[in-house]
């Protein structure tokens, strides 16, 4: 195929994929806040809600934070965000569940801490809500999905929420509007390379 | 069950966890740059790299990054991270693929895209350099894969790179040392809602 042959396929296939592209965009015409999840063993779930929340700021939204497991206090983005304006960042709990191993303990701190994301959830000065392996606390029962549901759908129309962490259940999938599974294809961790900073924390 | 049975299966069941993790973090003892490549056809692989914008910052790092497909100019990341220190930002195109039609021309954007990136790669005062929709680039042949390949594995030893993008080469997979693919549950955009500010730009 000559070079003029590859750009006149090229050009009739963008062409197509043009048309397909405008159809969609001209069938998505709803605006509202999204509830987003991200799932999955994979790497990517908490970073790409950090992520947002720098999208949500450069749009002027303001932002409210809740870690619910705790993992190490010294975290690049816990220092980054914290430092912004418009940002409001609140850490929960004491260190992974396998570190605190006390279940009534692990459930209050859990409990502090949905009252803290409620708060978030019934402002709609708050244009981004990030619940930061929530998943976690769910799986684990520190808190009930129903009260979960309830309070995400009663939040303000406009307003957009990130729920990340492994094995998001069923109801909180069925509820959501997008949602991806963060699959493990590799991991530098397995070949023996440390969790390093700005990469895993 | 009881809840004390309750507490003490939670506490047997976070012990042997927590044996198993320390186990992992004894045998990573490596510390390096990684390359990560976030690909698949679901939400989150460029916002996961901003994430780590983020988290770098709080480190301290420099930042580079490269788009090499303009989607549109008006994105949150952007306004909010050219205000940022630390950052160099660089936008290459002119649109999709599919808006400008003309093979020649995104070639030689790419081209243009690609210096950029390398004189990041060349860079040691560069904590983390990300290299925002190459996979496209790569996929479209605008660039050799070859030349992208030598160019990272040429870079500083504790440099991060991050390469984003649907349909990772094979040969970058394999040279990569964290992959996730991203895959689509459900997609806001499927079921009507417009791509959103704060959340898709």
């Amino acid at each position: 195929m000559t070079e003029a042959d590859m750009d006149a396929r090229h050009r009739a296939r963008m062409q197509r994929k043009k048309a397909v592209v405008e159809r969609s965009i001209a069938a998505a015409r709803e605006e509202r806040g999204v509830l987003l999840v991200n799932t999955g063993n994979g790497k990517g779930k908490s970073s790409a809600a950090f992520g947002l929340v720098a999208r949500a700021l450069g749009h002027g939204l303001k932002v409210g934070v809740v870690q619910f497991i705790k993992g190490r206090s010294d975290t690049g983005e816990e220092a980054f965000f914290r430092a912004q304006p418009g940002v409001s960042w609140h850490v929960s709990g004491e260190g992974f569940t396998w570190d605190t191993q006390d279940r009534a303990r692990d459930v209050a701190t859990a409990a502090a801490a949905w009252d803290r994301a409620r708060a978030f959830l019934a402002d709609p000065g708050i244009g981004l809500v990030v619940l930061d392996e929530l998943n976690i606390a769910l799986k684990y029962r520190y808190l009930e999905i129903d009260t979960v549901l309830a309070d995400l759908r009663a939040r303000p129309a406009m307003q957009h929420v990130v729920v990340t962490g492994r094995a998001a259940p069923p109801e909180l999938v069925a509820a959501a509007d997008t949602v991806t599974d963060m699959g493990v294809v590799k991991h530098a961790f397995a070949a023996g390379v440390k969790a390093m900073p700005a990469m895993e924390w």
